[in-house]
C-alpha cells in the first residue's frame, strides 16, 4: 500500500449532520467500508453528548469496530475525560485536535492552545500509566493550520512550532488540518515540507476539506511533499448545512480514484466504495451526498495500481460515452 | 499575469446543454466575464448548425464580442468550411479539435487523425493566403490526448507524434485536452513536460475537466509542469447529461480561487465573476451550475496575487463561520 486513506466520514461527516444516524447503520456503513478495503476508519468522538447528540453511541460503535479484521479504529477526543471513555470502550488509536488559532480552539474546546497542548500531555502522561496492551496511539492533528474563519492568516512559524511542542508533549504523530477550506496547495507543500524537517518521522497526515473545490489539488501537492496519509468521507459528507454547495471533507470515492489512477496503491475498491456509498445514503436518504466519480464511473481501460489485487473494474457507465 | 484562464463556456459549455441561450443572453454574459477581467473567451463554434443549433449564431456572437476592450476572442472551427466563417466574421483566432483516438476523432469530425492534421495543414496553408491584418492564429488541441471513451488508453508516444505533425502543419500551438475526465495528475505532468521537450514554445494549454472531480488537481500537476494557459467554464458547464453528477469542464470560479490563493496572478475579479455567473444562471434558469467556492466566499484575509489590482475582497459568507 502507498498511500492510507483515512475514513472519517463517521466522525467528521455525521457529527456535521442535523440528523443522527442510528447505530446499527453507523456499524453497517463502518463494515461496508472496511469490506472495500478501508484500512482506518474514524468511527465517532468521545464528547459531550449534549453538544454533539450524534456522537452518543461512539463507544458501542468502537467496540463494534474493533471486531472487523483489519481495520484500524481511531475515535476523536477533545480532553482528558475523552481519552479515559475512549481506553474504556477499547479504542486503539485516538486523534486529539488542537487549534493554531487561539479565536478557534477557544470556541472549539474551550483551551488556548497552549491549554490544548498541555491536554495533549496529560493524555500522553495517562497513555504511559497504561500497561503494554492498553497503550493507544495519538495523533494530533492541528486545526486551522492553512488559515481561520476567525483569524484569517495563521503565522506558519507557530504551526510548525506547535507542532514541534506537541511531539514533546508525546503525540505520535502531528498532521495538519484544513477544515474549513481555506489552503492552498503551495502553502500545503511548503508547510509538509517544513513540517517532515521539524519535526521528521512523526509529521503525520493531511485533513483537507473540498469548501472551495481545491480539496484534490491540495492532495497533489501534499503528496509532492510527502504525505502518504489523508482523511476523507465517503460522499464528502461534513459539509456546512448553512452553506448549500459548500462541500465538506474531500471525497473518498473521487480521492480513491485519483491514487489509483496515479498509480498509488490504497488498497481500495472502487466498486465496493460504492456500495458502501449506497449504504450510506440508505441510511440517510435526505443527507446530500457529494462526489464525481461515482456517477461516472471508473474510465475505460482503468487498472489499479497494484495488478495483484485483482479487483475486477466495471465496465464505464453512460457518461464515458458523451463527449460531444 | 501568471495564468490565462481561457473561458469556453459560451462554447464548451453552451453546446452541451439541451437549450440554446438566445444570442443577446450570450453577448451579456460574455460582457460580464471580460468586465470580471476574463482576457480569453471562446465564444461558439463555426459548426453545421443541423449538428449544433445552440452555436448557429456564433458569428454574430463573435462580432459582438469582438467590440470589448482587451478581450481575445476565440471560436472552435473544426474544418476548411468552418474557417471560411471564423474568418468572415472576424475571428481573430480559432481552435481546432483533433483527437488522438482514431474512433474519437471520426465520431467527432468524421475524419481519421491523419485527415483531422491535414485539414489543419490545410486551414493554415489559407492563414498564409489572407492579408497580414486578417491573419488569425490558430490552436490546436489534441483530444482524448489521455484516454479515449471509446479507446480506452491512448498512446502517449503517438500524441507527441501528433503534436510535432501538428507544428509542421502550421499550428501556433498545440494544446493537451481531457473533455472526457480521464487524466491523472502523474499522467498530465508527464505529458506536459514531454509536450515542451518535443514542441518547446509550441506547447499550449490544458483543456481540463472535472468528470471525476480530479479537475484542480490536474491543474496542480500542468502548473509544475509549466503550463500557463487552462481553459475552464464558468459554473462548470459543458457536463454530460446524462449522468447527473458527472460534471464539465472545470470550474472557472473554483480555478481563479485556487491560483490567485496560490499567488498566481490571473487578473480576474473574484466577485465580478460571481456577478457573470449570476447573468449566466438568470439567463438558464434550469442548468444547474458546478463549483464550491461560489457558495463558500473568499476567505477571510484573502489577498489577490498582484495586490496593485486593487479588487476588493468582499466580506466572507457565512458558512466562514462554520467549523463545529
Amino acid at each position: 500500500m502507498d498511500v492510507l486513506v483515512s475514513e472519517v466520514g463517521p466522525r467528521d461527516g455525521l457529527q456535521s449532520l442535523g440528523v443522527t444516524m442510528p447505530t446499527a447503520a453507523k456499524i453497517a456503513w463502518i463494515r461496508a467500508l472496511a469490506a472495500a478495503g478501508v484500512k482506518e476508519i474514524e468511527v465517532g468522538s468521545f464528547v459531550n453528548p449534549r453538544l454533539l447528540p450524534q456522537m452518543a453511541d461512539t463507544g458501542e460503535v468502537v467496540k463494534a469496530a474493533r471486531d472487523i479484521a483489519g481495520l484500524e479504529v481511531m475515535a476523536l477526543v477533545p480532553n482528558m475525560k475523552g481519552a479515559r471513555l475512549a481506553v474504556a470502550a477499547g479504542a486503539p488509536k485516538i486523534n486529539i485536535p488542537v487549534s493554531a488559532s487561539q479565536a478557534h480552539n477557544m470556541a472549539n474546546v474551550r483551551m488556548t492552545c497552549e491549554q490544548g497542548i498541555e491536554a495533549v500531555a496529560e493524555i500522553c502522561r495517562y497513555r504511559d500509566s497504561l500497561p503494554e496492551s492498553a497503550r493507544i496511539g495519538v495523533e494530533v492533528g492541528i486545526a486551522s493550520a492553512f488559515g481561520c474563519t476567525r483569524e484569517g492568516r495563521i503565522q506558519e512559524d507557530w504551526v510548525m512550532e506547535m507542532a514541534l511542542r506537541l511531539v514533546k508533549a508525546g503525540a505520535d504523530t502531528v498532521g495538519l488540518s484544513d477544515s474549513v477550506g481555506y489552503a492552498n496547495p503551495a502553502q500545503v507543500k511548503r508547510m509538509f515540507l517544513r513540517l517532515r524537517k521539524e519535526i521528521g518521522g512523526h509529521a503525520g497526515g493531511a485533513h483537507l476539506h473540498n469548501t472551495r473545490g481545491q480539496g484534490l489539488a491540495n492532495v497533489v501537492a501534499a503528496l509532492d511533499a510527502g504525505v502518504t496519509t489523508f482523511d476523507s468521507s465517503l460522499g464528502g459528507i461534513g459539509g456546512c448545512p448553512y452553506a448549500p454547495g459548500a462541500t465538506g471533507n474531500i471525497v473518498t470515492e473521487d480521492l480513491v480514484f485519483l491514487l489509483e489512477s496515479m498509480g498509488l496503491d490504497t488498497g481500495i475498491d472502487f466498486n465496493a466504495l460504492l456500495r458502501a456509498r449506497d449504504v450510506l445514503q440508505q441510511a440517510l436518504p435526505d443527507v446530500e451526498l457529494y462526489g464525481s466519480s461515482p456517477a461516472a464511473g471508473l474510465t475505460k481501460g482503468f487498472a489499479y495500481a497494484n495488478p495483484s489485487r485483482g479487483f475486477d473494474p466495471e465496465p464505464a457507465k453512460a457518461v464515458n460515452q458523451c463527449d460531444l
